[in-house]
């Protein structure tokens, strides 16, 4: 007999969107809240075998030592009166210690992270995850599990040698070349422990080619770069209407301030800068052209809290040449709007694995800002993609 | 040989959106100005055989018997080098006099509405948009025409057993039945004289019975309604996506003001209600549910001109019930945005009707807030359809 | 020896400014809240002699029969574990029925409205009300109290005759004239009992020539009319920075949206009118020119709730004639806003009786949208005459 | 008999604003444009005996050597038709070839910087202004002449000794100190020639303690620093309006997009610190406290041209904490918003020099961001200011 139940390993689990994720989906499963924001729960998608969040089993790694659910109250996302009757339930998430070799730390001061500095290579880290991996998946009676990556962005370096391929990988991994960054570590040991991995930050994790190699070669599903939550989300629907209507755009002004800890990383220009550049092609991509000034700004302001607010100024140019513009003022919860994407992604990659599919899951594109393997940055058409896979 | 050259006749050709729509093509025919925010003017289509734009030849009926250029120039859209260079090099077009017959002016104090108050029967006024419709064709040595409704709004009786069929509503028609408004009058004229028909208003004139019939029996294309060119247009790519990231709408506020003489028109209640309803459902179809409180507001606000400007504020929840709220401000120029949409339909309306189809041509669903036969709110999957009928 | 204590009797103390008031000042009295938004708590006040708020005790009249602390809930303003702590410490408040004579109650299916239907006469109303303030003052061993005027918006009759003088006005009382609304009777009987008497409705309770001459007559003080709170607020301080930059206003288009029982009494057109009545003339007046277009709408949105959101868009010319624009979202609490007001009003309406002045308290104005006997709008200018007026 | 005519001397006369400047005026004298946004002509200053706009005759300094009306028209601020007017009526303008000594040129590529690069001294370059001044007042007849300096932002050192009094300040002019920058040459020579001298820029000019000094000396009138057009001139509306409802405010973030040179030069961020400084403590000063998040952030936007969009968000608390919320879209021009104060401020240092003033001109503080020897930042109170100055 199978077993139904999956695991899901969230990397930053003790996060603001790793803990909103164990939250809610320990909120409905208790009927405490709707499954509101679930894609996979959307009526068209009901017939669909995908796994019962009653099933779900969720843990993860961190580098914070805080106890899960202090790490939740101190986010202040969950509202006061979940958060208590979540802990009278006595709910408690497993957290695995992040082994710290090839990872970079931000330079923050972080409360928390544990103290156990010394230095373990690389070989060890994946043997580290893997133990966790089978940890988990034997301590729950698992079918198996996905590895999920929500940890803070880390900048990669871009067309490095050691990525090439899986030989000259697996050597600078023997070399334990510091080039290697934790989301890749990660990346690597789950896949060798056949658990399909996505990537939900900005690093390009999913698109180092040994990675893509070894998912190939052990046929495991794959999903990235970046979740679309905000900005972006909106921009792949405002550009293909501009393109449909031949509106032509000549500037788009985009401010996002933001108070949570991910603002607070984006200050540092080097994280600043990946995130930018993941948020900044979408529209020469849609619109099939690019002689139009785009500016994407992220601030840090500590009042919005995990709110991520946005304005933009979308000017454009119709018939006559005459000028007009649309402005949006977006106020989303950033963690809010995460974590049901990590469902999702992770019940879609489940199924995809189970269907016999392996390597990037391109019609997983709908939930990344810069899908892996896609150039159709379009919401419409990636979501189209969707419905067509999952209809056959 | 056959004639390359077709006509499009439009009816309210001295308005504000009329007198765009003639600029602008005799523009970019001067090579004045691109052809900017003309859908079929896009890369994707420039392999097909639309009517080339030299090729069409504009004329149409106005009740205002002011020179056409006066009427331009009255609008104050046109930027006044343009119409200079348009006024010497000796622009000019063919209106004819709009028959009164079965025609509700609504009560405006619109100088220069032709005094020729003498009353006929529908069946004369038929008759004389007859003459007119051959008078263009052989005078231009046009293969054919379109004709298009750009009139101001008027309210049609719904369920009105005179429009069940042919039949009834020719009798009706011998009748000079007062329920049979002016747009009908235009659609059964140009339909009888095999010209295509599309209709831009919020008035149901092609979800006539009587007039669809008409239009299957002597195999004409015809499309509308209520032309889709800015708060709608944008409604329908926001709630698709609110749609596939399962956000749920509660809330969806909108006001319009604009200062044009559909303001003015629109502060009549009776024409308010036409447009608001046609504006009204599209968030319910797309998202398939009707829970939420949506509140469209139109009013008269004489400093913006012809410029429409709309603001929204768009409140969903999402993950744990949490409330976020996106809103919107779009200044756009109402008759910029109309004019190339009407160029457009002229052109596919035409290509439709010589491919063999006739009907409604549902696959121009994307120009109309209020499409005939489609429920598909969606701006991307109207999209989609025009595309799916084009490569085919 | 003086009593220190004072009284505040609030009509219609169970809606939500008056259960936002009481709930506030028990709050701040049990050092659970800082005492934010009240006036007479700025830094430049603090060595005036105000009434302590420990030795203000609140009371007050409704039509609602529900115990004042369910009634507080319902309106859903109160954050439920400050509530919470309020109800176990026992809070309550004293409610008396209010009278029914002369009370126009608007056509609302409100829960709750005490079934005592039995017709009285203003003159047993007016005893009624003197009743329940010398109980109130006796009860709770004041030193005399305040009555202040929260009930919803009742369209006033204007310019009428009955008005024009205490004689024929008390005539009126005796023939029980129907055109006497409520806050004219509770106005007559607070200032009858030398309670000093505020409106903070649009009714022009205290422009009523017999009520005035009454306050002169029996040396008490009295203000109003209408609460500012929200959008007139910043209107009173923008429309002066553009009349002092010599920048032309030619469009003010203001709309409002809001979600309580305020909202849905707005809903009915006459109330409306009185409401963006006393919200037009402010910009005229500042200004001092009347040729723009100025329209104020205000519209019922339930998904906002108490809270009070509105967009201005501000249309202004400079130098040149060249057209800029102002834009204005504002998303306040309703109650939240006018809460405090009503408490700094009440200590200043008193310190202005002590210091022996009475009429109409002009210096009072900056917390009024149109306040009696002033002209001058501009809040700037209405601060600097409180200020004066202290220092004195 | 005294001479009527004044005239105006701008450094950076060819610049955006300085043609905006010599276009209005000469348009208003021509009677082509009202004089909208002139602060001095408003109807409460009719009395008042300011120059009259005839007899103001306006020349200046610039680096840029192309003609002024060429110069104007790249600046592409002026209205295509009204510029033709002015250049057929022969429109022209005095241009002095600034002097290059002890001037920094910002990195730019600007075209027309006029090539004459051979090094003169301070000294050299004060005999060389002092001509150009003498030269105008004598050639157009003048009664005398104002300075007002428009050149584009250059950041000054602080707290520099060379300059704390008239003493060593000329000691290091005579030692050619690369650390006097341009405006403080101009300021010398203008003061030791008996003109008033106004800042417009963000430099801190006028709080030079040699230049304080020696205006007192020689009984000149100064003003400055740095016009309030924009932004600023709103935050000094709104932030009394929180102050005085004692509304706490806990963060404001403000962003600036600009297109014109101004924003180019600002992409520098050493001229970027200096205006955002400017900008950054209006709003402790007027409230009175600190502790909030405030962000200005200012960014180059070429498709936004002159005009000068912002959005602010505002949050603050109110009764009970709450939080609510302003958000402010501005679209403004920039140039055009500034012009007319430069009039104002000429004929208002005029009238005060007249009046017999001299040293910083205080109640000139509500046209400049930063205000010499004035802590209040409130722009209602320096309104009030000049006019208690005026009614004197």
């Amino acid at each position: 007999m199978t077993k139904k139940k999956i695991g899901l390993l969230i990397i930053g689990i003790n996060g603001a969107i790793g803990t909103t994720v164990t939250a809610g989906v320990k909120a409905i499963n208790s009927n405490y809240v709707e499954p509101i924001g679930l894609v996979t729960e959307i009526f068209e998608f009901k017939k669909l075998d995908f796994v019962n969040l009653k099933d779900l089993v969720i843990g993860g790694w961190d580098i914070i030592e805080k106890p899960h659910m202090e790490c939740m109250k101190s986010h202040n996302i969950i509202p006061e009166t979940l958060y208590n009757k979540l802990v009278s339930d006595g709910m408690d998430v497993t957290v695995y210690k992040a082994p710290r070799a090839g990872i970079t730390i931000h330079n923050l001061n972080v409360d928390g992270v544990h103290k156990d500095k010394k230095s373990i290579t690389i070989s060890e880290a994946i043997k580290s995850i893997t133990d966790d991996i089978n940890d988990f998946v034997s301590k729950n009676n698992l079918d198996g599990c996905v590895v999920g990556n929500l940890s803070s962005c880390e900048p990669l370096p871009e067309n490095c040698e050691i990525f090439n391929s899986i030989e000259v990988f697996e050597k600078a991994i023997e070399n334990n070349d510091s080039r290697i960054k934790a989301s890749v570590v990660y990346a690597y040991a789950a896949i060798k422990n056949h658990a399909p991995f996505f990537n939900f930050t900005p690093n390009y994790t999913i698109d180092i080619p040994a990675i893509k190699e070894l998912a190939i070669r052990e046929k495991i599903s794959i999903a990235g770069n970046d979740g679309k939550t905000g900005q972006t989300l909106y921009k792949t629907v405002i550009a293909p209407m501009l393109k449909w209507r031949n509106l032509k755009l000549f500037g788009w002004y985009s401010t996002n301030i933001l108070g949570n800890n991910d603002g607070r990383v984006l200050e540092d220009p080097s994280h600043k800068e990946a995130k930018i550049k993941s948020k900044s092609k979408v529209l020469d991509k849609i619109l099939g052209y690019s002689d139009f000034y785009h500016r994407v700004d992220i601030n840090y302001y500590p009042p919005r809290g995990d709110a991520k607010e946005a304005w933009d100024t979308v000017d454009f140019k119709g018939w006559l040449g005459k000028e007009m513009c649309m402005k949006i003022n977006w106020i989303g919860e950033d963690s809010t709007l995460a974590a049901p994407l990590i469902v999702d992604i992770t019940r879609l990659l489940w199924y995809t694995q189970k269907k016999g599919d392996y390597g990037v899951a391109k019609h997983l594109s709908s939930f990344f800002k810069d899908p892996s393997e896609n150039d159709d940055y379009s919401f419409g058409n990636q979501v189209q993609m969707l419905l067509n896979y999952l209809s056959n």
